[in-house]
């Protein structure tokens, strides 16, 4: 019973004790045998993970370094089309125009990608596709299957953001034809933020940019990473490859399934909250849009501030996030990503049915509909 | 007495339990006021290391990042002068390539930089000028002071990697003419590794490159830390803030006066076991160059092989570094950096002394000349 904050928001997650116990152990060398096995163990999980047997190595950045690396690496000079629903389908778009000749594809933040444009985009020769698959900004989980199957259609890369889904979401990197993945340590991982991980297919190496940047060199990551032991090509985050290893032994005994089986009951306990409260889900979804595996998105009802409802919650010592950009004040989310489990989901459900009725909202026992999911 | 293996390299180095246990803490939210305020800490703290009244920002990356960020933020489409004695002059030489045109000044690994030469490359009009203040594969401290004032005098920026000086040695940025300066967390800061803290004169903010890379974009620091609380633009390593804000406030505790004098003591007793033993100092001085004060590189003696060497070494749980590229297997070096005290520095000097004789060099008692100096 630690009186930390406990954060409920969409990354950085809380870190489970065995995991910092790691972390604070003393520097070890990390040209040396020690690290090289860490790092290995952490690239066995992701693989699993991802899905994939493509090669995967982790850069000490953010996720926002990853998508860099993704887009640096493989869309330089390229046209590259960014599927964009939501804050982090737009950071790709971002990121591409420092890079390449962008063609986005916006739609509403929270409603279906335009698969059909998608389609044209690549008739007219686009070579490269972004593609959020878990977009935390909306609650929503795009179908980054069928971009990734349309992608190969037209022999285009498939780039795809799972920073939010990788560990708690079933992410299929090479049965779906997606070339170049991101994960991110902080969330679904259950381990601190500061690295990144990326797998990258054969089809991609082969289209690797000429010019690349310095620190996101994924040529000099593939360098360092196939030698024995194995390294990465600058000085890394030393303690926090050491956390993620632990964090990826705490999955395996877990078991990927099982996790995953987690985060989707979590995440229905919070929608079967959101229905007694009479708060309505925030994303449009469709039959292949689905509502997100790892952060659910509220409306907030009319006559509450995002200000009374964060704040009222948070007297609890419980961090629930806001919206982001144009959705600040309209919107509130819940994460439950990583090791979150019934406990903290009921805890939060509490918290936030409090607040809401505070406020004025007559809402309804959504922290027994939660309990009946969960129990 | 903690029987992990005793890091005695050019960094990472040993990080005390106080940054340890800070970063064990649970995790918190970047977007709060907690984070903030250890932000802040670090920046009032490394301030006053770098000698500038700068803005200063952290990245979450190792030191290369740092280096990146600089040339990509303020030599972009620029002509670069790169001045080379070592590995971490050519990185930046490597780095300057990618973004801009360089002209390289290189000397022999170890031996003085070509001022006269960096004179006429600024008289025929390059723009920038790159430094590395204490080159860590040479043992050798470069006179970063007259690089600044000649930058000055042709109104070219100057940017230094103090990566291995900041925190252990005397830097002052301002004074000197500094226009951008990086440190890394895990040399004499003794932080763990994978923070890279950068400053930022307002003439270079004046120069900064139109088009910048996104992860290492410094106008979005700038932008995300100067509002309240502070904050990062993507989602920082929390823990390594949280580790670098204790291994700041035990800077503070402990003087910074009293911390370079420290670091020089150690270095000292380390050259005087080398004169002892009949091993040669590595780099060659002059007025302007001096030895570093947070490595001794040393030339392994004839008929010693660095596997004899350092294996030996490495037996008695301690970790020294070998000679870079062209110098493998033909220097060995000491690091003191961080919080490595006369305990560290006695011990190394004792299992290297036993490992030259044991290798058939005929050394004289280091162990006694080291404990004269440090005694």
């Amino acid at each position: 019973m630690e009186h930390e904050p406990l954060l409920m928001i969409p990354g950085p997650v809380p870190v489970p004790l065995r995991v910092r116990a790691a972390m604070a152990r003393q520097a070890v060398n990390h040209r040396g045998p020690e690290f090289g096995a860490a790092y290995a163990d952490c690239v066995r999980v992701l693989k699993t993970l991802f899905g994939t047997e493509n090669e995967l190595y982790i850069i000490s950045g953010s996720g926002t370094a990853g998508m860099e690396a993704a887009v640096a690496n493989f869309g330089r000079d390229r046209t590259i089309v960014s599927l964009v629903n939501g804050k982090f389908g737009d950071r790709f778009a971002k990121i591409g125009q420092r890079y390449g000749t962008v063609r986005t594809l916006a739609s509403e933040w929270g409603t279906p990608l335009d698969l059909e444009g998608l389609e044209r985009e690549l008739a007219e020769g686009a070579e490269v596709v972004t593609v959020v698959h878990n977009e935390t900004s909306a609650g929503i989980r795009n179908p980054a299957d069928e971009v990734g199957a349309i992608a190969r259609k037209y022999d285009a890369l498939c780039i795809m953001d799972g920073i939010t889904s990788i560990g708690g979401d079933t992410v299929e990197v090479d049965r779906w034809g997606v070339d170049v993945a991101v994960a991110g340590s902080q969330k679904c991982l259950a381990a601190p933020a500061g690295l990144a991980a990326i797998s990258v297919s054969e089809r991609a190496w082969d289209r690797i940019a000429e010019v690349r940047p310095f620190y996101l060199d994924l040529a000099a990551y593939r360098k360092s990473g196939t030698g024995t032991p194995m390294e990465t090509p600058y000085t890394p985050a030393v303690p926090l490859f050491l956390a993620l290893r632990e964090a990826c032994l705490m999955i395996e005994e877990e078991g990927v399934g099982a996790r995953i089986e987690r985060h989707r009951r979590m995440a229905e306990a919070v929608r079967a909250a959101a229905a007694a409260w009479g708060v309505e889900i925030f994303p449009t979804i469709d039959g292949r849009h689905a509502y997100s595996n790892t952060v659910t998105a509220m409306r907030i009802p009319a006559g509450i501030t995002d200000g009374d409802l964060r704040g009222t919650v948070r007297k609890f010592g419980i961090e629930i996030a806001g919206g982001q950009d144009h959705l600040k004040g309209k919107i509130f989310r819940i994460g439950t990503m990583g090791g979150i489990g019934a406990q903290e989901v009921l805890a939060t459900v509490a918290a936030v049915q409090y607040a809401l009725r505070k406020s004025g909202h007559p809402a309804g026992d959504g922290v027994q509909a939660a309990a009946e999911v969960l129990g």
